[in-house]
């Protein structure tokens, strides 16, 4: 195996295992003993347990930005059916992970946020990303007139990012879509109008 | 010290624990350290861990409890008034811990949703309290003509409670009440209208 490739695979079984059990629940000796490589492997590619997690968000993030890209800058699609698309496709992998896990962005905020202060700045920044490309399909819907709402694209698109999680964090203890679905129905039907 | 006063020291010390840094990061020793008691003494009130982090929500929702009916069942406010005077009350409480901590049932949800089915059932029947005084509210609005958003009032109040569930989210990595305050805009200039 080479060395890139331990490092992957470390990288995914450590998100595969922090979205389920959290990062403070999750010993490094169990990541390991899963991928099956040695101690001194780990630390030849991360210098602590910390610079692994945020290693994974770094890797987690990155899969999301390509993929938030390519819904995002699809100008053949309204803007606002971007924006209905990429909930969509957050709520397909929902459904294929059995409503568990939730999206480690939010996980993370919740749990290491009053923690550890380069949790919490990377946190806020990857967060940042998800509302720009948000806040830039509002203000074109605005410009388009397909949008009356006047409150600042920035503000709605916080108020979006923010919802979602709150949806997602009940999705965990209900076990069903309902809290993504009165989501998704309550934004396309009274706030993005 | 009587036993009941030892009782509410460790459950007012666990969710003081508990708020900030998680259950599953959190030793029972850690608990028993800052009180002061036995380990034995523990064991005389909690069966287990679990048992006391059960008792711990138990106790918080008691006291959120009493605080909810005290402002939803005050017929001499407005219903949206309301409900604009409990996310303000919750608003308070955020900016008295200095943006730390969230809520409790919040928090617990997002950690224990996916590992503790006694920990998922019990959470769920909490947020369920919370919706249903604000769907009680919404009927009344409804019912008195000062609403026009349609929406069943079951909905509105679950994506209400999950919207601030993820304000709180976010205002732990912002450390700040941005995310609370947006949150109340968008929610009473848009959708409770």
């Amino acid at each position: 195996m080479v060395k890139k490739d331990t490092r992957n695979l470390l990288i995914e079984k450590g998100l595969e295992i922090f979205l389920t059990k959290g990062f403070n629940n999750t010993g490094i000796q169990e990541v390991l003993k899963e991928v099956g490589v040695p101690k001194g492997s780990f630390y030849h590619f991360f210098k602590s347990k910390d610079d692994f997690g945020l290693q994974v968000i770094e890797a987690y993030s990155e899969r999301s930005k390509e993929h938030m890209e390519s819904i995002f800058s699809d100008a053949s699609v309204p803007p606002i059916e971007r924006i209905r698309n990429f909930f969509d496709s957050a709520l397909e992998k929902m459904r294929d992970s059995g409503f568990r896990g939730g999206c480690l962005i939010g996980n993370f905020s919740q749990e290491m946020g009053d923690l550890c202060p380069v949790f919490e700045k990377k946190l806020e920044s990857k967060i940042r990303t998800m509302v720009s490309h948000i806040a830039d399909c509002l203000d074109e819907a605005k410009k388009a007139g397909t949008m009356k709402n006047t409150q600042s694209s920035q503000e709605l698109a916080e108020f979006l990012v923010d919802g979602w999680q709150g949806a997602l964090l009940r999705m965990k203890v209900a076990k069903s879509e309902r809290p993504l679905l009165v989501f998704l129905k309550t934004v396309f039907t009274s706030v993005l109008v």
